[in-house]
């Protein structure tokens, strides 16, 4: 299978068919409204051959019917009909077709059959079909959906996401504001009978919206293919990925949710490596990671300063670093002397740095993120809510306690800045207000260090690919 | 060294001095109003040389001088004045002493020699010392805490917890409620000069409060006492760890925080096996694993039912249990039967069952929960936002969809029945709502997976050990 590149009208399409258009509380019959509500009204084509009108707007049995040029179908017929209605798309010469029915070849060997003949209509066509069992593309930037989609919590972002599944997919797009993430596109591949994940690896890496790749794979489609994207693509962007299905009870999972075979985990752990692709081992982790890589730069050496309220979660941190081979120099001896000037006789001035209350957490972050030795730097800002009540009881501004964010901001340009604290809600609702978007916040004191080293490791692979 | 009971002072004082108190802001100058709050200020003693009056009471200059009998003595004065302290402690006869302040072993050898001297000045008599470097205890059932803590917001539990670190443990506490979890008692052990983790190991193990018992440690005191008693407990209460200081770098980082030298991780691993102790990697995973243990049965077999609205996470759990060697049989032929009659065409019958949006999640939930061959069921209810406000906007009842909570507490009365979810905020907030305490919430499908092993690797443990 070659690699064309995709249509346009997947993206943002001129005019879209919705084939299976139904006034019925069904699979996709949310679709024409949302359409209508991202201004596609006067460009929309309902298409079914037992209904007469849908939210005001006549329906057409066929889509030959339709007296107007067509660049999108979104097909939600039942997986017995799809051929009959792809065959009415080539007729009309519709060369975006987004399938989101399911029931294929996930489900039964008729599925099946339905798919294979499906791809022989298409071959030698200039056709490209995204599904099926799929809801298709989120695209932000230019507010376009095949799915129902809440696009005013959305944020436009430069994260390209690929995503097997269609609830998973739906879900994601949900959680991401709660996450502070925040995507250019979200595309659901599903069977993929046609567009796999390799042919938006090679879409992603021309987007100019997007500047970090992010896939979450239960399979791949074709080993070669997806290898070379890979091998093509890392070293203009980084691509992280989730595989899952490592295990064979995992893979027959998979095959009955997006009828995908997955391969050998050890293949794909090798494949990562070479390529200078970023694997993540949960779906979280994968997303921890796509928020720093889309906010933070890269690092460029091995040393990282730890700066902490909580001597426990910086030993964590410590932990996870040092078997990533990581390493904690000393901070400058300048550094040193100003703060065991200002230190109390309880605390220790090393790297990690656990300040604990001593007041001293802002003082710390600079001196680390000013150092010429220290190539990113971790903080661990937690506080007891007694304490914080307590503070702002007495008029302290926890503003400056914390320092100034966006000095922080200044200082890091050259440098990630990752953050992890935990505590009460009011703490983590004060985070909030304190931190602002000067820190990217990681889910645990491990995927900090992870994530770190992740950046390392890209920026190296970068080095000797680029030199 | 031996292990001698713990005077019940410790956790549940008749009277109570406290060393140091201070009207300057200061660490631990809040603990006298934290006290008279919970009721202590008749049998509350005050001592500082250099103050009059605190809080409205009369401070005395040495403990010695205090005509009533005390039976706990908090410490938070200087490092260096702390061997005078306890001396006067055992001159007053106090057996029960919490040493807050900090600046010892963890600093200084100046601090590794005043701790020597504590340690010759208690030898041989009735004292213990909890700390130094700790912030001691807090215990929900008796409303007693040697810090600052809002006990309005934390649950009486059945969850124990061994902390090494003050901050740690105090931000645990805030964290608690926000992860439904309830504690019976916690507590810091710090630079464990004297009680150490091994102490509280047995104190649990005899505390009716506590049900489960949770470590976390930067490294341990003795190793043989340590192992002994894991050996001893384990039968009879599970005992979950978490190790930090895994590598050199977390080791340094923990020899600076607590004054602890970790050991080897490899001899820990095998100790944990041998003694039926639950390891999590993470700190986490360890109280993921807490509200398990205290919330569901243990599993009695190694075969795993789970349900998803996601087909993606499904892979996910079903990954990380066949990497454990859980087994996924398939549903009762009388369920499955029923389950095709109502299933819509794109859905298939399997374990992992992947329901999607058919509606048919409540069904699926209670064939796993009375079939005899399914020792454990996962779920993983989601639902788009979207869907979520269309459903209510028609007037459906989303508790209908996903079941009834009660009901589903019932049949899983001998069988575990655990959780995941995630999506945007308003769905977080409806599942509070819909699934109340049925069931018990975990932070990713993998966790939900690794903490089904550990309840039925803890049941073969047991089952052998206590035959």
């Amino acid at each position: 299978m070659t690699t064309r590149p995709l249509p346009n009208a997947f993206f943002k399409p001129q005019s879209v068919a919705v084939i299976g258009a139904s006034v019925n509380k069904v699979f996709g019959s949310t679709i024409p409204r949302t359409l209508i509500e991202l201004g596609y009204r006067d460009n929309l084509y309902l298409i079914n051959p037992h209904h007469k009108e849908i939210e005001g707007m006549p329906v057409y049995a066929h889509v030959t019917d339709v007296p107007h040029a067509i660049d999108l179908a979104i097909v939600i017929v039942p997986f017995a009909s799809v051929p009959d209605v792809i065959r009415d798309c080539l007729k009309k010469g519709i060369n975006a077709v987004i399938i989101e029915s399911a029931g294929f070849s996930e489900i039964s060997p008729e599925g099946a059959g339905k798919e294979n003949e499906i791809k022989e209509l298409i071959r030698g066509t200039d056709m490209r079909i995204i599904g099926p069992n799929c809801i298709g593309i989120i695209n932000t930037h230019d507010r376009f959906a095949s799915t129902e989609i809440n696009f005013n919590e959305l944020r436009e972002g430069n994260i390209g996401v690929v995503a097997q599944s269609g609830v998973f997919g739906n879900i994601l797009t949900d959680w991401a504001p709660t996450q502070n993430l925040a995507f250019s596109k979200l595309i659901t591949i599903g069977n993929r009978i046609d567009v796999d994940e390799t042919d938006l690896i090679y879409y992603f890496a021309d987007d100019e919206k997007t500047d970090v790749i992010v896939l979450y794979l239960e399979g791949v489609n074709d080993g070669d293919r997806f290898f070379k994207a890979l091998n093509e693509v890392s070293p203009r962007k980084p691509i992280l990925v989730y595989k899952s299905g490592r295990t064979a009870e995992g893979r027959k999972a998979a095959t009955i949710h997006t009828g995908s075979i997955s391969g050998e985990d050890d293949l794909y752990e090798g494949m990562f490596r070479q390529t200078g692709a970023i694997r993540a081992y949960s779906f979280q982790e994968l997303f921890d990671f796509a928020r720093v890589f889309s906010d933070e730069p890269l690092m460029t050496g091995p040393n990282v300063g730890i700066v902490t309220c909580s001597g426990s979660l910086g030993v964590m941190a410590a932990d996870e670093c040092a078997r990533l081979g990581l390493k904690f120099p000393a901070l400058h001896p300048a550094a040193v002397a100003e703060l065991n000037d200002q230190k109390p006789a309880w605390m220790k001035i090393g790297n990690p740095l656990d300040v604990g209350p001593s007041g001293l957490f802002s003082l710390a972050v600079n001196a680390a993120l000013k150092d010429d030795q220290i190539n990113g730097v971790i903080t661990f800002p937690v506080v007891p809510g007694t304490t914080v009540k307590t503070l702002e009881r007495e008029g302290l501004n926890l503003e400056l306690l914390f320092g100034d964010a966006v000095e922080y901001r200044i200082l890091s340009r050259h440098k990630p800045l990752l953050m992890f604290t935990f505590g009460g809600a009011y703490w983590m609702h004060k985070v909030q207000q304190i931190f602002g978007g000067a820190f990217t916040i990681v889910s645990s004191p491990e995927v900090a260090s992870r994530a770190l080293w992740a950046l390392y490791s890209y920026h190296q692979y970068r080095q000797t690919r680029n030199r």
